[in-house]
């Protein structure tokens, strides 16, 4: 035996047509990509194939030669397109025998949802000579492990995302994890970013990122964040943490106030967080976010702690009458106006009487851009009561996608206040 | 020339570790599944392969032995995990040659947004020797197409949705059409059930299911719709609408109004539509939604000419003060009850001059809820010209599953009311 184990590799096989034709997403594999880099195993490849035995076989034996360990999951089902069956028996030269153990509790099953069973479940008694049953507590289709003469493991399981979970966690895990003895563990953390570019924090961090191989370092961008996911691989969960932890340190003090948020956390958690803390309340008037901002915040479980008002001014005449917003204002300056976003935000604080409050007016598109004033121009405005901010932006992109940024944008602005930035 | 065309197979690739970590949910791999089959190019295989060069060029290697055209996603960015179009390199044994236009392009991109470009983008107009550059609308990070010796594709493109979807559909499809003499084409049509169950839409029409071979019928059940998706194949365009159109007809007949939209469209897009048909302006007024609604109908462009305001009265004192909702409503009947929604609904029409108006209130969890008004319960009132209505409902799941629920039976229940039910 080496001293060091040996990394143990794997391929995940989702089989079905309604897969490769975009009619299903296939969420399986990302569940057990996760399960299994959790354990120490290492997913090299993910596979999709269709209901066809002939291209399943192939992709299976390629698989066979290539990682330890294949995961399939689909096509176990009743129906005469329901393959991986067949397709495993061919590729291993076994022969089905019937189970009366899996008849029993496939029976079993049925009686329970007082469900006639059809004659095609019969078929899912049938078990490959040589494999190991897996149960199946939420459905008729059995998992089954087999090896081939390498040794390499095969192990299917049914479709069904709920089947499928259930026998990963109580039976797939615990068995690689004692067949390959694996100790170590991975562990992740993903800091969000708002406010520098993917190409500005890849810049000033690449350092850390080249030289850091535990934990490793992914970045991952969209348009209202910027992802840095530290992955750590380590001989218990407390050491992962602690490597983590250390590179983590590092990239805030790079990053500092940039990191908004860390793994599930969002911007309209913290900033419901640090309301919360100062006993602070908010008030909102939207524009061109038409709601968004609300409708963020109140995602956020007790956002009635703070949420006193939010208005959406779509209309002039809600701006002028609800929130005062002077006409001449409207008139000069036009309704897209640093102006107009301070006298919303004036307006619905005063309305409310909450101690902060917003104000965002812009154009989101498609229509109603001019040369002067693009489609993507979005001012907010911050009342507090240390004074008022203005941010003029321009973003770019769709309707919905300039809407997500300027909310993403006037709930940062709120944060780095309350942070006492 | 044979007289039947070849069928021509393709297979997807996407790269990334955190694919593979099941960090990221592969949705590329299915818009492109989508739209192959659309113009009839058979998707045999989906790949994801990590950030690691050898692995990518013997998956590469295999994809071009066994299908016509090989699509890869991802991998094209900036930064040094960015493997794919060094690995192509590799494998076609061609050179990086700087390209000029690509070099202008992603120059003018930065300078559009204001933003520096960084030093690491320059790697971005790297282009192989003999590759064809597909221009990136919406990013920096061009596409590149080049062939093997056998004549097969490889179509290179970035992951970010976006980008990769104008490329698909203006680049891409067009290109494969073209070269390779397409003329079968798979259509397909999705309509949109709400206020039925799935099982009832399922028994309405059960036996079109069964009898119709094409189009092909699937169900798609969510917590807010329930999708009905017809697929045909035809020799033309014209033939395969038709033939859905067929189905379509008879589907309609039997569900009715509980169709509330095609495809694209939406329960937000269909009331837009509507409102605007019919000239009339709406006031919305939320509470458990918090925005929600507003949000959804700003999304439709053009809403702001129907769209008059919208109150998120998440606090009592909102509701008294602003939509004058008697304090004697909430001490009676709790700020969850009939009473309350239609004082809100009434009250924010008074204060809009709106022709309809929502009033919207409801416990959405996961705390405040009590044995007798437990989470989950809303109150939904609609004003009109001719009355008001209002709806009890109790809805199951997570807080924000309620607030979508709630959402959508709120603008069902206007959809109704304007269609004249």
């Amino acid at each position: 035996m080496p001293e060091t184990p040996k990394q143990i590799s794997a391929e995940i096989v989702t089989v079905g047509t309604e897969l490769l034709l975009g009619h299903l997403i296939d969420t399986n594999s990302a569940f057990l990509g996760e399960k299994l880099a959790e354990i120490g195993i290492n997913v090299f490849y993910k596979t999709s194939v269709g209901d066809n035995e002939e291209r399943l076989i192939n992709v299976l034996k390629l698989a066979g030669t290539r990682t330890d360990v294949i995961i399939i999951t689909g096509g176990l089902g009743p129906t005469v397109d329901d393959i991986t069956k067949n397709a495993v028996v061919k590729l291993l030269n076994r022969k089905l025998i019937l189970s009366e153990k899996v008849l029993e509790q496939i029976r079993g099953m049925f009686s329970q949802i007082k469900v006639k069973m059809a004659q095609n479940n019969l078929s899912q008694a049938l078990v490959p000579s040589g494999a190991v049953v897996i149960e199946n507590g939420n459905g008729t289709a059995p998992g089954l492990r087999l090896q081939n003469e390498e040794g390499k493991y095969f192990i299917l399981m049914p479709g069904v995302p709920r089947e499928m979970k259930k026998m990963t966690e109580e039976s797939v895990l615990p068995f690689l994890k004692e067949t390959f003895k694996l100790e170590e563990t991975i562990r992740s953390r993903t800091l969000k970013c708002f406010g520098l570019g993917e190409s500005t924090v890849d810049e000033k961090i690449n350092d850390i990122f080249t030289a850091s191989t535990n934990p490793t370092i992914a970045l991952l961008a969209s348009h209202t964040e910027v992802k840095i996911r530290l992955t750590s691989k380590a001989k218990s969960t407390e050491a992962a943490e602690e490597a983590i932890s250390r590179v983590e340190k590092e990239i805030l003090r790079r990053l500092g106030d940039n990191i908004f948020a860390v793994d599930e956390g969002s911007m309209e958690s913290k900033v419901a967080e640090l309301l919360k803390a100062g006993k602070l309340t908010l008030a909102v008037a939207e524009s061109c976010t038409g709601g968004l901002i609300s409708d963020k915040l109140t995602n956020v479980p007790g956002a009635s702690e703070f949420l006193k008002l939010g208005v959406v001014s779509y209309s002039n005449q809600a701006k002028e009458r609800l929130l005062n917003v002077p006409p001449t204002a409207i008139n000069m300056f036009g309704a897209v106006s640093k102006q107009v976003a301070v006298e919303m935000a004036l307006g619905v604080k005063k309305l409310s009487n909450a101690d902060i409050s917003l104000g965002v007016t812009g154009i989101a598109g498609p229509g109603g851009g001019s040369e002067e004033k693009p489609v993507g121009l979005v001012y907010i405005a911050l009342s507090t009561p240390s004074g008022m901010q203005v941010k003029e932006c321009r973003f770019r992109g769709e309707r919905i996608k300039i809407k997500e940024q300027s909310a993403q944008t006037a709930l940062d602005m709120l944060r780095r206040h309350l942070l006492g930035n």
